[in-house]
């Protein structure tokens, strides 16, 4: 998917909402259980009631990868499941990857060969020969960790160099030589507040990944006062907040309910930009 | 596995050898491609040929993933395989892994209780709560990405901070906080050369996984000079160097010969400390 497909979609859906299939096998609705893929199952259930609302799905590979084969497979049903029925949608792999040259060449081909993602989340530790192998491939994208939702974000990302930067601020600085905004993305924390103003000084235009509204504490309010463009230049991640807000037999319609209500707020975000 | 067991291995063995399972289909011989399985025919050889030569192996997640469910299945079979048949190797699951908390532990199940490996390597970017959920279960190793052998190690990994280290510095001496040498190792490049002396006066005492001797052209002098400790203290990894060291039928018979001519360099190596 092109930028300006992704930005067409956000204004006419009214939404940059972004669905996390974090899907745990654990806190799934009991019946499901019974289910031949449970998993499947579930997302299924969720996409179909969430899709007017959002713009984008990221399912978490952890949770996949948990169940060996039953895993990949559930994987792979999904992302086939909304691109057959929702090919609007943006697929984002979070996977946060990162290896030398030919491995992570193994990890692209893997991702956007097989399986077919529109992106995939990657760890910038390891520099720039691990990150280029996945730009080779025309219409995808790299969304790197910048500066992420969690609390361990201040061990190292706000590391001050004496070159007069933190960590975070070199990573967006050096990557853009890798690649412009039409094809690269960044991990920026809902959690982070009044930091999107530094992150937007450095990448004015990118599109920014935002995790940690919800379960996690983040504010929409202050993620959009802080971090939005002209173009929106926002995907904002619920998981939790969404797909466990309910667990009965009721739980997609509640999750679609949640989703709803996100994208109204969104809507509203959406409208101080014209 | 313990430390102990683990030095024990070593000396008994006179290798501190690790082989690389990143096996390609595009590069497995052309007869092995009729097998059911072929990545498995080839890592069983490739094992059964290595085994005396080698304290460890280290399959590459990228490689397996590669191949949706197919990839899955030789992964676990593998480790299956080495476990039943040489259960004194040390198992790395070479994923460079690492996410916000729940979704560390998700990785932390699917690979400590699910395949179980004896290890998992992790990256630091994300901090101490990406990082703890893998030591949560004992005998398992956590091995942190500290100072990687590729080219984009210098972008990121040697950036001098405002406190007078630079960040693979300080990935070691933080990371310190959160596991002893009994549960953690780094992974330090071969061809990062004298920075190993460095590396010393930080982690004096813990285990080093050095990728990089062979093909991406590191030393095992270097590394042995700089980086040995009293109980050896290394795992050096080869993989190109030894897997696809022949493509024809003798191609296991060719990398037992590679992983033995190692071993006997190891060898000399370990006379220098007794």
């Amino acid at each position: 998917m092109t930028k300006q497909e992704l930005v067409e979609n956000i204004f006419r859906k009214q939404s940059f909402l972004c669905v996390g299939l974090d899907t745990d096998l654990k806190k799934v609705p009991q019946h499901l259980l019974n289910e031949e893929d449970p998993i499947f199952a579930f997302n299924k259930a969720i996409i179909d009631a969430t899709a007017p609302y959002c713009v984008a799905y990221k399912p978490n590979l952890a949770f996949y990868e948990c169940f060996g084969l039953k895993g990949w497979m559930a994987f792979e049903k999904t992302i086939n499941y909304i691109k057959e029925n929702y090919p609007d949608q943006f697929i984002i792999a979070d996977a946060k990857r990162g290896d030398i040259g030919n491995t992570s060449a193994m990890y692209a081909r893997c991702f956007f060969d097989e399986t077919g993602v529109d992106s995939l989340t990657v760890a910038p530790y390891m520099g720039e020969d691990s990150v280029t192998p996945f730009l080779q491939y025309e219409g995808k994208w790299v969304i790197l960790l910048a500066l992420t939702s969690n609390k361990g974000s201040h061990d190292f990302q706000l590391t001050e160099s004496t070159e007069g930067e933190r960590l975070f601020e070199k990573v967006l600085r050096v990557s853009q030589q890798w690649a412009n905004d039409e094809q690269m993305m960044y991990v920026v924390g809902a959690t982070q507040g009044r930091l999107f103003e530094d992150i937007r000084k450095i990448v004015p235009n990118h599109f920014l990944l935002v995790p940690g509204v919800g379960a996690q504490g983040g504010s929409l309010e202050e993620v959009c006062k802080y971090g939005m463009t002209k173009d929106c230049g926002l995907l904002v991640n619920s998981s939790r907040g969404i797909i466990y807000a309910d667990t009965t037999e009721r739980f997609a319609e509640v999750a679609g309910e949640k989703a709803r209500e996100l994208q109204q707020q969104m809507a509203a975000c959406l409208q101080t930009i014209g």
